[in-house]
């Protein structure tokens, strides 16, 4: 067993710096398009065998240090009782909007062993086969409340914001279901045996930081309180677009910190060093030529060379239009370049 | 004259604080719509007594102590030889990319005064009517750069990344064709009469800091020097989701620096202090009843009492669903608190 991502995010001294990649198992391999053009991507979801395949794919294919579950953020939603769409080229849609007191009322706080088997399921099956670390997922509470608001993806998050702004108890109570929900959701997959856990706040960066503090971050400080009761794997908090939630991310008693490619990874040392950090070359980067962008990686290794605790990852999802030998030389080139 | 306005971009003291908003002459305004209902956006933008008449309504009505030209980033992009279509729903459509030597050779440097005589027009037809000062506009190179090579706006911005990352000559050829169209125009509204200049950075912020500084930032250095040697009115540049890049801005030479609402502008005071500031309430806090909006204007005042100068706005442009008496709210809360 490959125990260095691990070892990384509890601050450990390791041999090399591990590297995962978000969205590894995805569109831009031709691999998982061949299981992905026969079943809908929900189907894809729902089904265990099918989740496995792909989520060891680019573990066998490129060597990375961990696998993360395949899934998506929205798979609770539906066992909170909202009907999840997903539209080719649109994203995910919710048809009915959770905007009042009903609509709040109506939503159920599942049991995940009860809703959601086919993702324990698969973390048994994958905990079989893989010899790396396997990652367990969920959206943060704020998140996955805007996609329920907005009835999918958003550019302004007007609804979101009316909300927290005009109707503040009837979004707590939206958010106090969600925080539950995820909370649960969370501690079943660690007991499936998910060996880390990511909670990914893809929307936190909409946010001015006082909003972040009032509105997003104590529901994730009570996901982690719950979890830390039941679990000490490894915790992994990723505000996207949060440069500026920073130091506030810092206090959501994660152990390690997951950053976009808009920080300097240097910048964020100095003021979260206490944290590992994950992270966070531009997805784009992949597409430099191979010199620069080895050199890219090797700059960013040296710019995380002081940080408690440094998992290489990009800084968000990797494009589908990523050529996979791109992929390749990333992984060798933090492999042979961090190895002490 | 009421300068208040200009001389917060200067630094110098006032007797309260200034107020304009970004896209205060907008689609939230009933007056707006009148005037729009009749014309396209682009025919809007081609007429000076419609586009006099748009700008003055938010001065009118709500007092705002600054004025900005009512126009678009891209029209210097039809005037570089482009198609420009705006799309209902989509925003802005250039049916042919520039990706290529061919197109890059194609883009012409044009005269602003002989392609784009409206906008002077315009200008000239405002500085009769207005008592507040005139702000004359244009977009950032980089920002204007990803729609010509996106064709219009984009999620990741793979092409323009991939022209800056794997083709930097020809990324740096198109640049400088904007970058002196950019030059000229702004020039040119300077000279027919506009009291200062905001440079928009809409997209920086998709940049890494070490991408900004390599692919966007010279160019905006560069037009400001040009500006420099002909023109001593105010110069603002806004890079838009920029915090991680404030730094780095405040090298671009401009006097005043817009801010997102995604900082604290007490941090920014103690960044680039030196500058004036111009921001930064998060447009969707319009939405907030009375009370909390105006603590949090007077909050925000409070956090920039430090400035060298400030200069309240949005953190970007006012949305369209906005209760225009909300901005009333806003615009009377500035001037009361402010005032010394």
């Amino acid at each position: 067993m490959n125990d260095t991502f691990l070892k990384a995010c509890r601050g450990e001294k390791t041999d090399y710096t591990p590297v995962w990649f978000m969205r590894q198992a995805g569109r831009y391999l031709p691999d998982y398009q061949a299981v992905r053009g026969n079943v809908t991507f929900l189907e894809l979801c729902h089904t265990p065998e099918l989740c496995t395949e792909v989520t060891l794919q680019p573990i066998d294919i490129f060597g990375f240090d961990a696998a993360i579950l395949f899934s998506d953020i929205l798979i609770p939603m539906e066992a909170m009782g909202l009907d999840l769409e997903f539209h080719e080229g649109r994203g995910p849609v919710f048809p009915d909007p959770v905007r009042d007191r009903r609509a709040v009322d109506a939503l159920i706080v599942p049991d995940p062993r009860e809703t959601m088997p086919f993702v324990m399921e698969t973390i048994g099956l994958l905990r079989k086969e893989l010899r790396v670390p396997l990652i367990g997922f969920s959206g943060a509470p704020f998140t996955l409340a805007t996609y329920l608001v907005e009835c999918g993806s958003s550019k302004v998050f007007l609804e979101t914001k009316k909300m927290m702004y005009r109707a503040p108890e009837l979004y707590d109570a939206m958010m106090r279901k969600i925080t539950r929900c995820t909370s649960l959701y969370l501690q079943a997959q660690a007991k499936a045996g998910a060996q880390a856990l990511q909670i990914f706040d893809s929307w936190a960066g909409i946010l001015a930081p006082g909003d972040f503090r009032r509105f997003a971050l104590p529901y994730v400080q009570s996901i982690i309180r719950d979890l830390r009761e039941v679990t000490d794997v490894p915790i992994i908090y990723f505000a996207n677009n949060g440069a500026t939630l920073l130091d506030l991310s810092g206090t959501a008693g994660a152990d390690v910190l997951g950053l976009d490619w808009r920080v300097n990874i240097r910048d964020a040392v100095s003021r979260v060093g206490d944290h590992a950090l994950q992270g966070n070359l531009d997805p784009i980067a992949l597409f430099l030529p191979e010199k620069e962008l080895v050199a890219r990686v090797e700059r960013l290794l040296d710019d995380a060379a002081d940080a408690r605790g440094h998992i290489f990852n990009l800084g968000h999802g990797i494009v589908p239009q990523t050529p996979p030998d791109q992929v390749r030389i990333v992984v060798e080139a933090v492999h042979r370049y961090s190895t002490r």
